[in-house]
């Protein structure tokens, strides 16, 4: 027999009933009937009963375990009495009298407890992670975060894209957050970085003919943490591909995401074909340019509305004439919400800096739409009618409004569309709602400093004939600021899975678009002069997306922080509170390195 | 039509002869045989012969293209016409008609050529790397290592191992390396390392209950450079399994390793069974403790024969009388090589600090085998028929004598023996010859110290039976330098692929263990805390190994260099010279991180 077990504690099953055989695991749970002991014994694999009385030799060795000890026990499968059974447990209906036990692995006094729901502070479930680890929905959030990346990879590969690794200690790259550096030692005073994304890699792996790369890439940003993301590292499922214009990358990432969200997303529904928003219509229709579509809501504009003669709440007048707008969010079925509920979404609205959210409720008065509310007496019967119309309202629904600067007024709708949504539980959540958005803004107006800047990622190919581009001049503004990136998010549930986009692969049309946003020649060459060489030795058109790999976990196992979907996760003060990191050097190290340290000084 | 490509540059066969076709890629080679121009157009999937000539309106524009530049082409397929087929190349029947073509990325004057097997410096290598891997030969070594990548992990998962992601910033662990250093913005003074190896996590992986572990695991090291290691980073196949024995591990790590050197290794035969050798076996009969078996030669211990009072060959009497040995190697067939034979392996043990290698040469005369050379005459036949016997040796071979100490005997008579048969042409090269090395000693005497010391890694469990262990005393050096420990190398065609162990998951073994090699508790807490904290809590018997994929993917592509099996190496400096790094970091980076140069004072 093996020396340690026969059978994993999951396999035993009632046609083992009479066999000898070994089982080692951790005593789940052990407990004393009257001079019958039960262990459960737990293994990755499953939990078995054993039971030992005081016929068995072994019956003192089982009194003195305890809970987490890892033991072996030898015994026979036999069935369990009738009325005893657990149809839970897939060994359910049979048990284990234990013959012979040996201690492989005691336990001294337990920090926490692996068996139980009880909560627990955090600190100490870091500092203990591998107690923690043991606990049931940890341990099936590790497997499924091990389950969802291997899918992705065999995905990816039936897609015809390979796999690569790039390199970890390598050079600052652009990307906007902090870097981690580590000290050179052959090299007296140089860093390297830590890739914050193996960006750069994976395109200068398409300019050297690849095709099309995948990484499940570790990535290192110097931030302070979030809920959803990890001090230190984190994963993306890092995608590129040449010779591809936009539509191609969605061919290939949607049925990637669509087919792993729908193996694990367990009873809830996926998106089958992910519509496409564009940025305008997003920010119009949600307020927001990562729509949560669970929520059925969608603002409307109003302000012609607003602005008609006939109107006349002098407020939103006031806006528009300043050149501001008027959205409306409609609000399924909330005539018949008490009062309190538009007070509280009034005072909601005046605690983000809002004067509040204006409102009609609509109700039908003898098959008339007829608006009720503060300011419904201000508004026309006819412009009542166009509004509900464009905001989809009917009767028994209400219109709440936001007006001011387009943007303020966009984010305060889409705050407001969130909100009124959960609080009307219009939103199914049974579901995984995914969309892409797309025609991302080249470049915006900068009013502080009155010129033009880039908008959004500065390394997309712009949307425009490349001759027509490389034309553009001063005269140009209102032509550039309407120009489109190939840009684009994949979104869900409201959550930003990864930015993506054709990259700018032409040094013309990239030297060009830096002229655009006023830098000159030198600040591209040295912020991406490594990357400009490669592109001037034969670059493909190519382009991609990284979708986070710790956030599509996080979606599927229903885990809001980050750190129940990771193994060893740091705490949200960047500490490894189980191994001890960060620590201190040795004088040694630091020499070694030429560094020394430069510490804050000691407040008094 | 498709923006870029209907076919990609390896598609097209006869049968798509008469199509219109879209193809984009890099001009490869670019031909002109007198007014009609040939481009082989390639990508990463292959190579198309496009032609075009004056009659086609495109003939002006392919006529400006140039090397590397990336085109796009539309045409015709047609039948190359006969006697220019080239059957090395899947499209070699058919070339395309150039009717269209468009620049998608230019190149400038290039700094390396892509066409033709010039050598290039590393230098400009590594700086156009994006270059280089457009070669064909590095871009197949790329693919490859991919591909056993995919493989292991695929066969790894068919096993029943469950793949993880252990942390990169972590804490310094006590791998013998030096760490890199990776200083904390959050925490002044602080410092994470990069994981050495993740042995500890693997490690408490088990102690959480996951039984089965692998990853292709990122390592780091601040070493200087090898040829058969990065400095920096490197990756291994790392594994871990609980419930073990030595002989689990090798069940599941035998048909891994077997299965994909059997899938990548061409007409290359594959050890089936991997032969077990113990560690005094290998030092006895390969004099070294990676034995290459792909060479016959196996060394025998004739210090009996020479002790011999009829053997008059006073050199090595002197060595045996001071407690040396002598090791006899064997050289099939030599007797037929000139006297220069000899004297080069003699010039060469000299050069290696030794006095010379003795050597019989055996001959047939009338059917009695013969000692022929230099020291014959100091031997009787009945001593020389013995000697021939243990070397294996018959007329016609030659045995050379390594006498000394038995370490540096076993260590000359390990290279001599390379060295014959290499110089004898004795190695079938067309193979991988698999063994594992077991029964490593657990301690060695230290004769410096004239101490107990730990010989190999002190973390292993040692073979030997738990309260005897633990009850071992000052008088019982003998047996505890007798001790194994279960701890095993896999070796392959002489280089060690990694060293596995079954782990010390006892700490009162390990309390002990450490005792015997004279260090305190205090020592090992302070080196081992955290894992010894874990070890206290429930940690099941577990081991596992790590071979090296680098390693593996050298092997298999026949590359003596890592850096022709990696995508975007460092130079043997530790730089990348592609994107700078390690490069300066700015003064406020190096104030957010609380640390300062300190650099070496220059010369002057």
């Amino acid at each position: 027999m093996h020396r340690y077990r026969s059978h994993t504690c999951g396999a035993l099953r009632p046609s083992d009933v009479g066999a000898s055989v070994r089982l080692s695991g951790w005593c789940h749970r052990i407990r004393d009937h009257g001079g019958v002991l039960f262990v459960d014994l737990r293994d990755h694999y499953g939990l078995t009963q054993c039971v030992v009385d005081s016929d068995s030799k072994a019956f003192k060795a089982v009194d003195a375990a305890r809970s987490e000890w890892v033991i072996r026990i030898d015994g026979r499968v036999r069935t369990r009495p009738a009325g005893t059974e657990n149809p839970e447990l897939p060994t359910g209906t049979i048990e284990v009298y234990i013959d012979d036990l040996e201690v492989l692995g005691p336990a001294g006094e337990l920090p926490m407890p692996v068996f139980g729901d009880q909560e627990y502070p955090e600190e100490t479930r870091l500092k203990y992670r591998f107690l923690d680890l043991r606990r049931e929905k940890l341990h099936a959030n590790i497997m499924k975060r091990g389950a969802i990346v291997d899918s992705l990879r065999r995905r990816m590969r039936e897609g015809g894209f390979f796999e690569f690794q790039t390199p970890i200690l390598t050079a600052s790259s652009p990307e906007g957050a902090r870097d981690y550096l580590v000290p050179s030692r052959v090299h007296p005073g140089k860093f390297y970085a830590l890739p914050q994304a193996p960006q750069q890699f994976k395109q200068l792996t398409m300019i050297a003919g690849f095709d099309r790369y995948f990484q499940i890439a570790p990535c290192f940003r110097d931030e302070d943490a979030r809920a959803d993301r990890s001090p230190g590292e984190f994963y993306q499922l890092d995608i590129e591909m040449s010779f591809v214009t936009q539509e191609d990358v969605f061919q290939a990432v949607e049925p990637v995401l669509h087919g792993v969200f729908k193996e694990f997303a367990g009873a809830k529904r996926v998106t089958d074909v992910f519509p496409r928003i564009t940025y305008a219509d997003a920010m119009l229709k949600y307020g927001v340019d990562k729509p949560d579509l669970r929520n059925p809501l969608i603002i409307a504009d109003v302000t012609d509305e607003f602005a008609d003669d006939s109107v006349e709440f002098k407020a939103f007048k006031g806006v528009i004439k300043s050149g501001g707008v008027v959205r409306a969010i409609p609000a399924t079925g909330a005539a018949g919400q008490p009062r309190s509920f538009f007070d509280k979404l009034n005072d909601w609205a005046r605690s983000e800096g809002a004067p509040g959210l204006g409102y009609i409720v609509f109700e039908d008065e003898g098959g008339t739409l007829t608006g009720k509310g503060p300011i419904a007496k201000f508004i026309p019967a006819q412009i009542q009618a166009r509004i509900a119309e464009k905001a989809g309202a009917k009767a028994g629904d209400a219109v709440f409004f936001a007006a001011g600067t387009e943007a303020k007024a966009a984010g305060l709708a889409g705050k407001a569309r969130v909100r009124i949504g959960d609080d009307l539980g219009l939103c199914d959540k049974d579901q995984f709602a995914f969309c892409w958005v797309i025609d991302f803004p080249m470049y915006e107006w900068n009013e502080d400093e009155k010129r033009i800047d880039f908008s959004h990622n500065p390394f997309s190919m712009p949307n425009f004939d490349r001759d027509d581009f490389l034309a553009l001049g001063d005269g140009d503004s209102e032509k550039i600021l309407g120009i489109k990136a190939f840009q684009y998010d994949i979104v869900c549930n409201g959550i930003e899975l990864s930015s993506g986009a054709i990259r700018n692969h032409r040094p013309d049309v990239m030297e060009k678009a830096f002229a655009i946003a006023g830098y000159g020649r030198d600040v591209l060459e040295e912020k991406f002069g490594g990357m400009l060489n490669a592109l001037r030795l034969g670059a493909p058109p190519h382009g991609g997306i990284a979708p986070g790999v710790d956030r599509i976990v996080m979606l599927l196992c229903e885990e809001p922080n980050i750190r129940e979907v990771v193994l060893f996760p740091m705490n949200q003060r960047a500490e490894d509170l189980m191994m001890g990191a960060p620590a201190e050097a040795t004088p040694k190290q630091l020499r070694e390195l030429h560094i020394r340290l430069n510490l804050p000084e000691k407040k008094a």
